[in-house]
């Protein structure tokens, strides 16, 4: 069954996003937008689908989000969910443990791009647990 | 006499670019939109007015520039100028000739990151004239 996307950035969707997806609970989209490896700026448009996250996870290299459409999350570990809309950025500090994703009811689009990508190694930990997701998504109603 | 901006993206607008004035044919304004150095991907979001372009430059390390909102143009030494419209990436070689604004007629914003900030320097030219920055407002609406 194909899935819908609506339109909500102005950048590319890009193809199910496969590769990753036994490091995700829902399905996501990725859509790599650079080609030149000198810059050191690799630069992927990634879309969430609602109820979509990763799995808890960091990089050695830090990683940048750019919120370019829909409404997300982003948790690092024992901190409280931020609530993520079009226009925001998240700095993730190398080799801290957090997840991102939709939320439970809008889909999501962020461009991401991992920091120092000759040395950067993402560590892929365990599921966000749907308890784990509720709460997130409960923390930003209030 | 103050300048009425556009809302034409989600990411903020910031201040007028006064530090970077020098090299700029008409004002634009710059936010910068990260502080961790450790991730290497230094990003601000650039706002020109209509008309405003920056001068002839090339950079060491490579540029991104992420487009997010209004028309704008983009030409390398020798070729034809590019329309940009939001959803648009230019990924700029390292000591690459070229120049970046809005359109004649409409306001412009783009993020941009310098590739390997850490050794990256700026080599600033001369001016677009206006003949050449005319052609380009004329090429794109061939």
């Amino acid at each position: 069954m194909n899935t819908k996307i609506p339109k909500i950035s102005s950048f590319p969707t890009g193809e199910e996003n496969t590769g990753y997806a036994q490091y995700f609970t829902g399905k996501s989209w990725l859509a790599p937008l650079t080609k030149n490896s000198d810059l050191n700026v690799p630069l992927s448009n990634v879309t969430f689908e609602p109820g979509s996250r990763n799995n808890w996870h960091s990089h050695t290299g830090g990683q940048l989000l750019i919120v370019v459409g829909g409404e997300g999350l982003y948790q690092e570990r024992g901190k409280p969910a931020i609530h993520l809309k079009s226009g925001d950025i998240v700095e993730i500090a190398p080799n801290v443990e957090h997840w991102h994703g939709a939320t439970s009811k809008s889909w999501f689009s962020h461009l991401a791009t991992n920091g120092n990508p000759k040395t950067n190694e993402n560590i892929w930990l365990e599921p966000v647990t749907d308890e784990v997701y509720n709460e997130a998504n409960l923390e930003i109603k209030k």
